[in-house]
This record gives structure tokens, sequence and C-alpha cells, in this order.
């Protein structure tokens, strides 16, 4: 009796292999669609989340993070860490999971695997962005990093785009296969290419998305074409660049949040006051998109709490009516709020 | 085989009856006597802990804080609401969890209830505090507000202080007859009082832990005599706080981290340069502790992250060959770390 917590104390709890099957019964291109018109929704209501700049734990190894916002209803945190020598351990560099809690009580009101997810609402937001940035009829996407990400961000760009085609490029050829033998059968019309440069040809939108690299310069200048629209994923933390400054001289910016992106994106390359323009600007009509077909725009993406919010909402919202979750009994429960010790005593074998 | 997760990927976690198994496994008193010995530890390498102000969440009915920390070795941090107006609908007004995860991979390594824990932790704290500045020969303590921290406080005092009376006073006699109750056969002569003032009749330690109010006054300065160890538990927010600021101005304060104490303490009634020593430097002999026996040693107390730290890594050390805790499959972990989208893939019904 004594340790049978009560309903209120218990958190749904989603785990990876729940959330995998949430994903194949939602489909995963509806997911990516649907999570990308979520996210437009709150970037719509972006004055009215509480926007803290990610809290940092750094290390030699690599860093753990967590990334809390609310909207005055719902508070939610992303834990997440980001160590590039794990892979060659065979682990994730990236791994993650989420909280939800009620504003009014503090209460969680659930706690999610977020590896999975990251890597959903990663690519939906590069795929909201792109809606938003690209040509609108932009059927070709050049995908240059072939890792985790790859196949995330060609299915959220034909879900939510219409893109038919994507053009992949990896230094490590093995990648670039992986991608090729995942997305057989996607629709996708996929195509290895032996360098950046064929990957890019023909591409309306070129999505980088490589790691692990100190200042890098994937792509120079002179590989970017006029009209094209950039979706720079990979850099995102200090040090961590893919583009060459020139490319970004000539590129109209769009960013999430300009005080984490100035310290974390591409823009890093920057002076301090080099104008962006913040995505959810454009979203609400206050700020301009894409003005001419010539005009080569950037993305600068480098992930934002609020995003995380959106997933975790997302799925909190589609959990309803499934069994997609497990009961955590994560808070204590006594009968007598005053009473944690008589509860404790009750609990005495 | 798709749908079963590698050890890897696995996590430690304490639900609330598994953390009340432990303790009565340990035993209550010898799990705040060893708890208390490990903050102690903790303390004693204070300059080696990364320390951040907790990240706080306000909002009209409490507030949501994140509490990180590391040693270098581990990270942890604990999710701590505080929401008064919850007890008048049954729920707790604090609840917590807490994380550990392993700064070299940034993999979580456990996840644990800390509602529970934190009640444990806070006694444990107040205890090794008394333990350094209370008269050694303090055998009454006097408990000024009887909710959900009074039995852990006179347990703690008990197991690492040696006490052998506790005299209780509430605004409320109902949660005074609680504490009775909950303390019969504890070893402890337990006396009910009517007032404040007779609870602290030939009291060595003042151990105050009311909430709720705004800056209550619930000890005034004539209450308080010569040589008395007063342990403030209940003031941790800005505008709360439950001594007149003329026992402050007569005592020597020490803290946990005056940056945090300034803001949440009784001292933020004073002087934002007045005087506190550093618990922790006590400790390790660079500060004196108490200095004669008409000395008034005040512990204001608030709560700091390294507490949460060492009750978490007691919590890991004390599970190691037990069954106390499931597995929780929180994070992804596919064969290839690069290829996330091929695991999710293969777990397609």
């Amino acid at each position: 009796m004594a340790l049978t917590p009560s309903p209120l104390a218990y958190v749904p709890f989603v785990s990876v292999e729940n959330m995998m099957k949430l994903v194949h019964r939602v489909g995963v291109e509806t997911f990516l669609k649907e999570l990308a018109d979520r996210i437009e929704d709150d970037f719509r209501r972006w004055p009215l989340f509480d926007k803290t700049p990610r809290v940092a734990a750094h290390s030699a190894d690599g860093v753990i993070e967590l990334m809390p916002t609310s909207d005055g209803e719902t508070y939610g945190f992303k834990y997440v860490n980001g160590h590039p020598k794990n892979m060659k351990d065979g682990l994730q560099t990236v791994t993650a999971f989420g909280l939800l809690a009620s504003v009014e009580t503090g209460y969680p009101v659930l706690l999610s695997e977020m590896t999975v997810l990251t890597a959903l609402r990663t690519a939906a937001m590069s795929a909201m962005a792109a809606r938003h940035l690209a040509h609108e009829n932009a059927r070709v996407m050049a995908m240059i990093g072939n890792g985790a990400q790859a196949e995330f961000q060609a299915l959220g760009m034909k879900a939510v785009c219409g893109i038919d085609t994507v053009r992949l490029w990896d230094i490590d050829r093995r990648a670039t296969d992986k991608v090729v033998r995942n997305l057989e059968g996607s629709g996708l019309k996929v195509v290895a290419c032996d360098s950046a440069e064929e990957a890019m040809e023909g591409a309306q939108i070129v999505t980088t998305c490589t790691a692990d690299k100190q200042f890098a310069t994937i792509l120079t200048d002179n590989m970017v074409g006029a009209g094209v629209h950039l979706n720079a994923v990979g850099g995102d933390c200090p040090g961590k660049t893919e583009l060459h400054r020139d490319i970004l001289a000539r590129s109209t910016i769009f960013v999430e949040y300009p005080e984490q992106t100035r310290i974390e994106g591409e823009i890093q390359q920057m002076d301090p006051d080099h104008p962006v323009t913040e995505l959810w600007q454009v979203i609400t009509g206050d700020a301009p998109g894409r003005t001419g077909p010539d005009q080569l725009t950037l993305f600068d993406s480098v992930g934002f709490a609020v995003e995380d919010f959106s997933a975790l909402t997302y799925v909190r919202d589609k959990l309803e009516g499934t069994d997609l979750f497990d009961k955590l009994d994560l808070l204590a429960d006594p009968d007598d709020p005053r009473d944690l010790f008589g509860m404790l005593q009750r609990a005495a074998p």
C-alpha cells in the first residue's frame, strides 16, 4: 500500500524504443512535416518564450549543456552532450534527453529520450527555414557531410519543401554509402558524388553537416552559385565552422537567436554587429526572407531551446491515447505533503 | 533484436520506491551520518568544483531551477521546483530529481528521484555544519517549524552531533503532533512546546525551518541566548527570511556559497559586503569556526549544487551490488554511431 505511488507521482517516460515506435506509427515524413509546423507555430510566438542562453559545462573532452525555456504554461529543458571523440569509442557524439513540466505546479509531466528526437527536430527546423528561404521550386539538395543527420535532413526537405533529389558527398565514402542504402525506397533520387563541387551541381539547397573540425572550410566562395539557399547545420559551437567567411559576406544571414549564434554559429567569424535577420521575424512577416532569385540565403543553424520545446510538446500531444510510454515513479507524493518522513517510515520493510 | 538496447544505452534509475528501500536498508541514521561525511569530503575539495549559480525560471506561482556542478570527473545536476501554493492542492511544495553523467563521455550514469534524497541531504548538511559550529556538548535542539524537513533535521543532529532531545514548535499544532508521532521510538526525547520561546529553553542548537512567509521574523533578538548555534534552513529565496536582522548583526555567519546566499539567504537583509565565512574553509582549517562558548554562530543555509552532487554520488556508490534501480532505455545507441537513421529504420514494425 505505502509502496504504491499515486498517479500524481508518475511521470510519463518515452524510451528510445517507444520513440522509434511513435515515429513509425506517425510515419517519418509526416512526423518531420508536423514537427516543422509545430516549430513554426512556436517561432510565430517567439517573443513569449523565456530565452536563456544554454548552461554549458566544458571539459577537455567535450561539453554538457542544459537548455531550458518556457512559454509561461509549460517549462522544458534538454540535457545534451557533445563529445567528438566518443565516436571512435563506439559511442554517440551527442546524446540527449528532455523534460517538460507544468509552470503552475513545477511537477514534471514528460521525460523523454531526445537523441532520436533531436535528430528529427534539427531536420524539421532546417526544412522549416528552407520553406521560407529557399526557392519555391527547389527540387535538388546537396548534402555535404553524410553522418547521423544526413537522412533526416533529406527526408525533412522532401516532406516540407518537396525536393526530389539529394546529391551526397562526404570525405568518408562509407558514410555516403550508408546514406544511399538508408534512402533506398524513400522516393528520393539519391546521387553519390566524388566531391563537394560535384554534389552542388544544380542544387538549389545546400546543406552542410560535417563535424569535429576546428574552423574547417567545407565550402569556399567560388563553389556557391547565385540563388542558392545554404543550410549550415554543422557549425554549432565556438571554434567549429564550415563556411569560408567570403560566403558569409555575400549571404543574407538568418539565425535563430542572435545572442547564441554569434558565439556558436558560422557568424562567429564575422564582426559582432554583422547584420543578421531573426528567422521568427520572417515567419511573422516583420522581416523579409528571400527577396530575389539570385540572392544567396544562409540559415546559420545552431539549435535553440525553443525547438526542443516544440519537439517535446509535439511528442506529448502525439502520445495521447497511445501506450508508447512508461510511468516513472520519479516524484514522492505523500498523502500529507508535510509528512514526507511518515511516507518513508511506512515504506519500512 | 533491433529493439534491444545495448547496456551502454541503459541509465540506472532510482525510483522513489527504491530510494526508500535503500534508505531503510542502510538505516536512516547511518544514511544521514554517511551522507554528512560525504558532503564534508566534497566541501574539503570545494575549489575543485565547477560552481554555477542555479538557473531559475520564475513564474507567478513558483520557481523551477536547474542546479549543475562538476568535479571534473562527474557532472551532476538537480531539477527542483518551489511552489508554496502546491500544498493546499495536496501537492508537494518541492519536488526534485537529479542526474549524474560522465564528464569524459557526457553519457548519463544515474537518474534518481531527489524529493526524498533532498530532504536527507538538507538534514545531513545542517548536521555537518553543526558538527563544526555548535558546542561540542550540545544535546538539546529546538526545532522551529515542524514541516516535512523536521524529522530529518532531528535525526541528522542525533546521528552526527549526538543530540538527545528535540523541542518542537510550530504555529500549526497538527504539524508538531505529526513530528511527535513520527519520532516515537527514535531514541530522542521529544518535547512539544507552546511557543518558540519555550522550545528554545536550554537548546544549544536552534533550527528554523518554516516556509511560505515573506520576510517573516520567526526569531527576534531577545529570544536567542549566548553560545547558541543557529541553523537557519527555511530562508532560502529572495524575499523569504526567518530571522530578525539584529540576530544576524551579532552572529558569526557561515555560508555555503556567498554569491548565492547573499541573494537567497538570511543575509539578503544585510549589506552586500556583510562579513561571512565560507563553511568549506572552516573544514579545511583555513578559517575559524566557533571561537568561544558565548559566540552566536549562524549557518545561513540555502542549499547548494555540491550537496546534491554529494548525495547523488553517495547513492550511486550505495547502489553497487543491489537491485534497487531500474534500467532506463534513455539513450540511443546505434551499432554505428553515424547510423542513427539505420537504427530507426530497423525498428520499423
